[in-house]
């Protein structure tokens, strides 16, 4: 009658007075990883052998104390942790970190812009005036000069004074460096594109990358995404509200950060709740399939619901 | 009888029924600025004549209201208006816009080298916990490679992943931005020294570029900074708490924004007080020398200081 016992640190064959009988050592992960072939090469020499049953453990474990045992058992287990520490980085974390990194740079770029139209009316006021996008605003005061935005604008004279050249070269490289920043912003959701197309392709088609990473970073997962009933996913990002709600009796929010869907965007007020019911529906349906590595119907589902709100 | 009444649209000669006698065009605003060379004219033509008194203006008023007159009146207002807003522009504004952005980038960088940290720990974690300083971090993941990296820090193995290149590549262009970021931080801070030394060269001698702007920007201006009193000066900076001892009778602040000058870091904290207010003495009598161009004084100034409080 012999006891098996297997550990981090290798295969052990007990008798039944708890003195080692074989050992059979397992000198990193790898080797723990192939356990099953070491025990069956003991099972194969011992014919009556049994695992160690539960109120024996103890015993076992006594016997581990032993110091040369120890200290591989403590390393060997470090190095397990951190092997699982490292495997359990997956795509869900590039993506979060990106769709966060995403909304601080649009901070900053609204940030920065409004500095360098303040700056820049100092100069040129009317550009400022004029021009309200920020991307276009940037563009035009990196590439021409203030001759040539008065041209474009069809003014012969400005309020502003003429800046010396030391005093506007400051202020257009703080322009090219907003400038870099908008490009990164852009870059960033290309990148998301190739990172969510082999983890989540229905998502992807469903959403578009952006609202598809915030949904993600919104649950945590795309486990979590999957596993959330679709009357949550209706309201991820609406948390605010919907306490709000609960709290001070206000009207329950429709929709939370879908509600940034084209598709909610096109419908009528009146059906934006019912608009936003049906696509949490199939949103919840293509992270289920996605996270399940399901079929690719996102396509259909796309279609169906656009039939549904024309 | 004969009555001198000056416009922006020329010399008018009325006679005593305020009919008009002569006038002495001012096609534009350069005409108008050399108004006293027309008006010598007038004076020597008609011996008798006198500016218009305060009761008869309504009359010539009256007449300007033609409207021959009245649209270029207008327009030539118009004229003096746009040329007094470009003339109001000045040194003060360039500093303060420089500064405000200043302290914007600063926020933007730390807003982003804590995300840097964070994502790039999936990579390395290691290096985001050893390295605290933010530019120190940002400067080594920009210039080397993750072995490299490892090595420096003498680790065998680390807890992070190895992402794939397009995934690194992310992460870098990130981090070059930021690296971007920090150096037009410091170009500005070079710049603020051009712009401060000859509008404020003993201000820029007595607090540094960084406080002195802060302090033009908080009291608005130069001048502004000039006719404040140096206890005020002294809490410049220190509203909140200020106002905060007002109202809820806690203790009174010692010192705004000049806490951040050297002589007061290096201080006791018992002098704090005492060192706050004679710096802003000195500095509202360098503000003051600045405005009203007087002598450079500052360094003989600071040494007085600094020994005062070795």
């Amino acid at each position: 009658m012999k006891y098996l016992f297997t550990t981090i640190i290798g295969v052990f064959v007990f008798d039944n007075q708890f003195n080692l009988v074989e050992h059979i050592k397992f000198n990193n992960i790898k080797d723990y990883e192939k356990k099953q072939k070491a025990e069956e090469k003991v099972r194969k020499k011992y014919k009556n052998i049994k695992p160690t049953p539960k109120e024996k453990i103890p015993l076992a474990l006594e016997f581990l104390k032993k110091p040369e045992f120890m200290k591989q058992f403590y390393s060997q287990n470090l190095a397990l942790t951190k092997k699982l520490v490292r495997s359990s980085i997956n795509p869900d974390n590039l993506i979060i970190q990106t769709i966060s990194n995403t909304d601080e740079l649009d901070k900053t770029v609204n940030m920065l812009v409004k500095r360098l139209r303040e700056w820049y009316s100092l100069s040129l006021p009317e550009a400022a005036h004029a021009i309200t996008d920020n991307e276009a605003f940037v563009a035009v005061i990196t590439t021409k000069t203030r001759k040539e935005i008065l041209k474009e604008l069809k003014l012969s004279e400005t309020m502003g004074t003429e800046l010396s050249k030391n005093d506007l070269n400051e202020i257009n490289v703080l322009a090219t460096e907003v400038n870099h920043l908008i490009q990164l912003r852009n870059k960033h959701t290309e990148y998301l594109k190739n990172v969510l197309k082999p983890h989540c392709p229905n998502l992807l088609e469903l959403c578009g990358a952006t609202i598809a990473a915030k949904l993600i970073e919104l649950a945590g997962s795309l486990k979590r995404l999957a596993l959330l009933p679709s009357s949550t996913i209706q309201l991820l990002g609406a948390e605010k509200a919907l306490f709000r709600h609960l709290v001070k009796k206000t009207k329950p929010p429709k929709h939370g950060i879908i509600h940034e869907h084209p598709l909610i965007q096109k419908v009528k007020k009146t059906d934006k709740g019912k608009a936003a019911r049906s696509l949490a529906d199939k949103i919840s349906f293509s992270a289920r399939l996605d996270y399940f590595k399901g079929e690719f119907k996102a396509k259909q589902m796309k279609k169906e619901l656009e039939e549904k709100f024309k």
